[in-house]
């Protein structure tokens, strides 16, 4: 077990736009850690108010991913865990926008009307790493406001396999483009492994985002995002998982928005049956009560919902995947 | 202004099942604050685990609500706003149930499909109000858990209008079954007038219930509610609207899933501007940021989600409703 | 049974805008022959360029039904059966519009965004019975074209039950707005009693119609439409069904769309094994392959969706609800 | 010109299981006419009831295509235009089945319950050209009656491009899985190319399917399917497009069912105002109409809907596509 931490900085042409269908930049092991930069949904190129997104960007080479990371050992059946240790802002600004027919308030390609789009804007934060805040400025008054930094990840998945290659912006059951909140430091995610060497990447900062990002866009930052990465083996990971110290989740994504809430409820009801020995109707019943259920984003292809229980909720459980979020936030606590 | 607390205690047949086309169970006045006695989803005939919903239950009398209540002065176009002062559980238990195809999990009448429906079964909860707990006690093993007691009311609403009279069960515009956890002690909720006298009516307390209401039913319980009133003459509001001290919410009502999210946050925005002076656009980046979407139920005819914003980050913002909030809840305080 | 033709001709305040919550207009029996006058969706205020349905027309006065119908011996758990003999049109004109967040092709009040509302604009049809054809005509061109004169009635339903009152504009299970092309002449509609009398309404005449219904408004019309009904004792009907001399249908209405069809395809597949005795497996399998599967509305508060299949197809079936389509036709042609 | 027919037929580690990221298996050019060999959407493993899809299928090994076919000058913003001449089956039976959770009357992978799947079970059809028919045989009851036999191709498309590789169970923007009956003989598809060469492939035969598709498996044969292709340069697709003899259509992929018909008629819509001059809302509202509305499938991973307009409605309109259909048409003609 490697135990200094492994640093990877892309150069511009090194960035993937898709889950499969690349070669990896690197080879890591189980129990490595990472210190992975990840670049702005928008590749940095929109930094003020000129640099319209439609303009300044050119499909598909939206959303970049740092990776993917080739993991020894990780075969097919079994789960990567990943484990954040720490995801910084590496620049003092983030940036957000509206998109023509992108986002929750607007018809889009998909929800198609007849209707113009909305007027394209971009708003630029400070992002005060000291102070814990980014600062929202309003375009057309004077109102400045104070948010709390709460950094996140984006996008972070594996291969999907199936001889697939999925648009990073698209969350998916192998991942993606999840868009959801839960993804900050202390937080380990658990990916199904699809192909050998699980391709895990990510990328897709946010300073923070409100639940649903509906606009379609969060506070988009560059980032250094340290991690730690351990193949369970033997143990296959249907949808992605999510554990804290204090909660296990769930993660759906699917259109229309209650098939994600459905998908992440049906893979939580059925953990905690797991974890408990609860009946899955007993477990269905405690869900339903004491559940929580965080929308992620209600404007990427797929929409993202997350089921939680909090683990003081659960009988004694069985440490999920063996305790593997315990023995990552130990492993990467040695890196700070 | 009265000073006196109006105590309503329905008798059996006085409940009603749907808002509007019904005669008034009482008048109040703008200012009058009441104690309303409410009976659970299942008019208080679910028990114990021999009493499946189904057979015990017959329609079309489900989640009876208390009232309507006329409040006087109350026009098509004004506002009524209703402060929740408190919500005591009457008895010491609550129940929850699966009921033959409802729920998220499971096909219903509407997500039709061929497969046989789940077990019907009865969960009984001890409500311990001194503790503050409510006991989940599985049916299948031993497992026993104690959950926070979080009172709400799940049935809030006025006569729909145009003539209509709608099954308590649907939430809507009129209000109706929001089932969001939400609509606790403390909460203001602001319900547009759509016929003379409003025709307020609530019922349907939970002791507690997971966001979205995964199995269908909350911890079911009869309450003694208390809630202040007030009519805002001239300000209209198209669909429902809470505050607390902490935030401004809208509610929205529809299927799919995302309808509902996308009517929240289109009345957050265009009420966040209203209170703000930031253009519709600031709006929506602010709240895409600084926003919270709380799913209410996935289960009722009607999907509810909430968009919430924090007081905090709104710029020193006009009182909303003129300050019916404060005022209503220092109203209720000195009925405490 | 009467071999009169009852005629019911409203004056204007005669009108009903919801399907309960009436008092009926005139009793019926079952066989009896009706000749009923229906008014367009706008109530006949719609009758040029000028004439903008958003300002004509004044909520909840829009698409007004002709009735309610008592028909003696109607009872809930009784199925209502309604041959629509002719549907003609009493102008020589009528009329279709956009109407501001209206339609499939727009936001709306449920898919809320934050763009304007399309432009409402007003197209005059006219109406060739002769020549068994519409004529549209551009507003912003020269392109003329005649389309065929298909006319069918878009609302046609009974009161609800459950004490609700349900506005004209929605169809559901009691029927209602259900705007599907397949109700046109020669159909018989059966409709579930809920309520003691049935109380059976219709209006919302159609010069004819797209699929979908797509700017939310079809060719309105005012009509003489000439129906006979029957009472069919104890036999309960969930959903509204349609038979002709070709098929058997069976009507979905709800949100998301494939809602709309799962419900008409679970209550065809249904249906079918009841007619055949094939088993359900076998009746998926059949409808499967040999149905189709119009789309009625996707514009109302519930789309719908008609699920059809092919008597020639069934093997040897039972004549459907005792051979009151047949029975309905030839009564209803003696009155030609 | 090739006046030569280019015959392709895979062996069995040649089929494609997505579009995107395979070498193509021959290189064709525009006005070339090929006769391509399919096999059946469960690779011809499932000959009898014994043949349980789930047990004798292994994913990802589903849905084999036939392709990819690079064609010459094909690049992207280009449209490549297939005209199908001729859909035969190769052998005389088709199969149909019902796949644990998949199809639209059960609870799926997306929309998740609880509940176990229904029964998994094989029906064999004869395919009988010379009369025309296929042979549904009930399983359980001795019910056998003949369909009509009218053959179409489930799957073509092209390459996604944006380095990506789709599924070929996937329908979306660029082919795919579409299952709808209008891919018959006769048909003409264009598709817009999005990376060079195109990569176009087919597969997936049905001898029929019902609209919607419901249990989730058409008629699945193996097909010699001839058709002639040509690039039109500089011009783009968005969506799949159709064009017959009598009409021009649009195809829509997307969930929820809902946001298929509004991309299919946006595109339409769009489309219809291009080929006539009518200004959009006029367009918008011949679409309403005229316009028909086939449900291709509510089953796979996106649903599909058809958005169609008969040619004699619309004002003399420019030939589509500069008169591909009748070209292509024309051509394939001389290749009977």
């Amino acid at each position: 077990m490697s135990m200094d931490k492994i640093v990877y900085r892309p150069v511009r042409d090194e960035f993937a736009y898709t889950f499969g269908g690349r070669m990896p930049v690197a080879h890591v092991r189980s129990g490595d850690v990472l210190q992975v930069f990840t670049e702005d949904c928008f590749g940095g190129l929109v930094r003020g108010p000129a640099d319209l997104p439609s303009q300044v960007c050119r499909m598909p080479y939206l959303n970049p991913v740092s990776g993917p990371f080739f993991v020894e050992d990780a075969e097919p059946g079994d789960t990567l865990a990943v484990h954040l240790l720490s995801i910084e802002p590496t620049r003092n600004w983030g940036v957000s926008a509206t998109f023509p027919h992108f986002g929750a308030l607007t018809s889009t390609s998909q929800t198609a009307t007849l209707q113009p789009p909305l007027q394209e804007r971009v708003w630029v934060y400070e992002v005060d790493k000291t102070a814990g805040v980014v600062r929202y400025r309003a375009t057309g008054s004077d109102h400045v406001v104070d948010l709390p930094l709460e950094p996140m990840i984006g996008t972070i998945g594996v291969a999907p396999g199936g001889f697939e290659a999925r648009c990073t912006i698209v969350p998916d059951s192998h991942g993606g483009n999840l868009d959801t909140p839960q993804l900050r430091a202390g937080a380990t995610v658990y990916l199904g492994v699809r192909m050998h060497g699980a391709m895990l990447a990510l990328g897709d900062g946010h300073a923070r985002q409100g639940e649903g990002e509906a606009c379609g866009v969060g506070v988009e930052i560059a980032t250094a995002t340290t991690l730690a990465v351990e193949v369970i083996k033997g143990v296959p990971t249907l949808w992605p998982r999510i554990e804290t110290d204090r909660a296990v989740m769930s993660v759906g994504a699917a259109r229309p928005l209650e098939d994600a809430y459905r998908i992440a409820h049906r893979d939580l009801v059925g953990w905690t049956a797991c974890l408990t020995g609860l009946d899955e109707l007993d477990a269905y019943q405690l869900v339903s009560q004491a559940g929580r259920a965080p929308i992620g984003n209600v404007c990427d292809p797929n929409y993202t919902v997350v089921a939680a229980i909090d683990k003081q909720f659960l009988p004694s459980p069985a440490a999920a995947y063996g305790g593997a979020h315990d023995r990552l936030r130990l492993l990467a606590a040695r890196h700070r």
